[in-house]
């Protein structure tokens, strides 16, 4: 079976409507009214949720709480998501204190680093060799990493991830990364995100009269 | 006149091709074959390139060098881009001394914080009050801003920069906010891409018979 990203994506936006839902008042819903709610289709909703073995009832909908439980469930949000991060430098420091992930029920379990003088097994989150990553994920069983490493050490450092076990990858490196089919690696650029704007910016003072939309 | 994103995001890769070109010896190019090696029609690039003035010779092509100066000049890439941020916390202290921003001629000249025991003017990005953004912004003649604030101040910071001046703006805050018509803001948002991640490899592994493609 395949699926898409976006069928994932969509079941993260039909928890946040049920949450919703369910702070008005209802307890049960109808694919109609999810499929309103999300702006999608309800055969979508119908598809999305099949797809992931939901079954509703064609009379009497959606039971609510049993719905949000479900797609928590999928979606991994019901535990404690356990996340290592390879590179202790300034970005990855940075996001090993960054507290708007703690809010989504994430926490950076361990740092890696090739680096002796920043390992520090005692801090909160302990800084280990780059050597010890593969063990640490397979003790912890955790699923995802970070790389904050500079771009050369960038495919290595995946290369070491994908073996230890990892399905999901994070990169803040500024290179495309050659991943195995099972684990996505998702990119964050942030010189281009930058470098993009400037663009936007730099253009439109350039062509007064050109004015600027999203499509 | 409107144009979108999209075609000032292909300038840039325009711009990237044509060093490739020039690199292997070329010295003139038609439109067709930068199409080609951007993957548009040769229409669209003609397109492109009149929406920014640019004109070529229908027999001789466009000349490479020239062509580069120009979209460079429109891409803002000739001159140093100064960029100044809002919040100089974990993340804002990283993005400042985030070296890969240099590389792509981007430098922060000014950090901003409410926290006057953050504020110190002789660091070599000063951190200063964010009353003085206004100022300083005007007598530099910024164009782009970065948010790195808590989510609860980013509204305001946004108010602030774009009363100072400020066109465009990287906001890392996870919240959306107003902008004004003369002020494109973009979102990096952190804790959502490391959350679809998780959505990604927790769903897959909920259901195995799933196989993912990006479309």
């Amino acid at each position: 079976m395949v699926t898409n990203k976006n069928s994932i994506l969509r079941l993260s936006r039909y928890k946040n409507a049920l949450y919703r839902f369910k702070t008005i008042g209802f307890f049960k819903i109808f694919s109609d009214y999810l499929a309103d709610a999300v702006g999608v289709t309800s055969a979508q909703v119908r598809k999305d949720f099949s797809l992931f073995g939901i079954s509703g009832n064609k009379r009497g909908g959606y039971q609510i709480d049993a719905l949000i439980e479900k797609l928590n469930d999928i979606l991994g949000k019901n535990e404690l998501q356990k996340v290592i991060l390879a590179g202790a430098g300034n970005l990855g420091s940075a996001l090993i204190k960054y507290k708007s992930f703690e809010k989504e029920g994430i926490k950076i379990v361990a740092a890696f680093d090739i680096d002796p003088a920043k390992h520090n097994p005692k801090l909160p989150v302990p800084v280990l060799p780059l050597e010890e990553l593969e063990s640490f994920v397979k003790s912890h069983n955790t699923k995802i990493g970070i790389i904050c490493v500079p771009d050369i050490a960038a495919q290595h450092t995946l290369d070491v991830m994908i073996r230890a076990g990892i399905n999901g990858v994070l990169n803040f490196a500024p290179i495309q990364l050659k991943t195995a089919e099972n684990c996505i690696v998702s990119n964050v650029n942030l010189e281009t995100e930058l470098e993009n704007l400037i663009y936007f910016v730099n253009a439109l003072q350039k062509a007064p009269n050109v004015r600027l939309t999203d499509n």
